[in-house]
């Protein structure tokens, strides 16, 4: 539950592991239209530890039941939402915006991608500045007034035959790749990874192996046999067998030749 | 014009700037239940240059017409999305296979993020491999079977305290990477590695070994049966095995038991 992101006079932020709060970009919807999209988009950041939402001059108006129902669990990002009249206001007391826009129109404006935009600003709000990233309406996208407030575009590498993302689309891949930046890690499994069993252990069930073949005439013609003990021993090798695996092997070469030796 | 998605017999592929076919990996839908999930998840793809979609065993059947309705633009991929009855029919031409996770199990498997498994799926597709992603149901996610089919677990760094990525969400950021990798286009390094069997000859194999073990009556106590098959099933599978490897070891297996039988 220390993990709850939760939102602080001002400033989004979540706790981090040790119970201080980490700071985080706000998300700026201008004009949305779809409620749907709104929680769509609530959601994509809560994933991924962002919190803080601000909506200007939503079509449909505010709350929005859409929105919430969409949201699901993730309906307290829409119920700490914020709503303005202009883009101006709800961006009054950030220190650095990046616009979101399919094609990085001539602004005279640095253009990052998702990820370097997330590099950017975890740069930045580590040194306290108020990061926030905007979005246009589903249909038109930014104004050229709303890009210029920006200090920079964050342009999203889509396929030029299809560029259609949407409103949440375009959220979810910036907010993943803040977290990405703020070091969020793959979570444990690779502690699951296998632990290769001892070189010993490999060659007792190997050459277990090559010994029951051997008795059985596996190895045919007789000049062929380095090669074929040598291709079977690569793939084996190649499994990066535990020791219980080997065991195992062992067992299943004992059944198979059971038969044979009773 | 020229950069339309096309798809070229048996393998999904865009062109490049250049005319020349660009195969990328195919997703693969387990059991997806709503139509509109399966549409957005087309989308997304389509925007990040995927159109090689398979889905195994829809809930309200296919064609789905609120699928094709979501997708809007992207609607050749849901017209040539492949229809099949069990996942392993569906990846039965693929040689790599990675299963998305949100916690990864304690499957002896390795754990990519999802660049590094676009990197990897990258490396492996320019060296001539197939390459599929499975996205389990909205609701339950991926069976331990399934997953248990894949060389790897895609999994998606989210936020501990709300991790609820829904379908198409998990599949717009493997896309997405993908993107990225495919612009980077990682260089093929490891010629030298082997290319893995398609899953129908590695399944032919294993069913082969498990048959044979269950003759010989190896799997003791049965109610242990199913995890010790899934443990071997793991341990093969993380070799990677070629197609000459599978038939060398269905070799090996009438070698051992070949006495048994006479």
């Amino acid at each position: 539950m220390t993990d709850r992101p939760i939102k602080s006079t001002g400033r989004i932020a979540r706790r981090d592991g040790r119970g201080a709060l980490r700071p985080a970009p706000l998300f700026v919807l201008v004009e949305p239209q779809m409620g749907e999209n709104i929680g769509a988009t609530a959601r994509g950041m809560l994933n991924f530890g962002l919190s803080g939402l601000r909506i200007v001059n939503p079509r449909d108006g505010w709350p929005n039941e859409k929105a919430g129902a969409m949201a699901s669990g993730a309906s307290i990002v829409i119920d700490d939402a914020k709503v303005f009249e202009t883009t101006t206001e709800a961006i009054a007391d950030c220190n650095f915006i990046l616009a979101t826009t399919a094609r990085p129109r001539e602004a005279l404006l640095p253009v990052f991608s998702p990820a370097d935009a997330a590099a950017e600003m975890s740069m930045r709000i580590a040194r306290g500045e108020k990061c926030g990233v905007l979005f246009g309406a589903e249909r038109s996208g930014l104004s050229n007034e709303d890009v210029m407030r920006a200090d920079g575009i964050i342009s999203i590498p889509v396929n030029p035959a299809f560029a259609s993302l949407n409103l949440a689309q375009a959220a979810l891949v910036v907010a993943y790749e803040w977290a990405k930046a703020d070091e969020r890690k793959v979570q444990a499994g690779d502690q699951n990874l296998a632990i290769p069993a001892p070189k010993a252990d490999f060659d007792r069930f190997f050459d277990h192996l090559i010994g029951e073949l051997d008795n059985s005439g596996y190895f045919f013609p007789a000049e062929k046999r380095t090669n074929m003990v040598r291709n079977l021993k690569v793939a084996f090798q190649r499994a990066g067998l535990t020791e219980g695996e080997t065991r195992s092997l062992r067992g299943v070469i004992k059944a198979l030749v059971k038969q044979r030796d009773e």
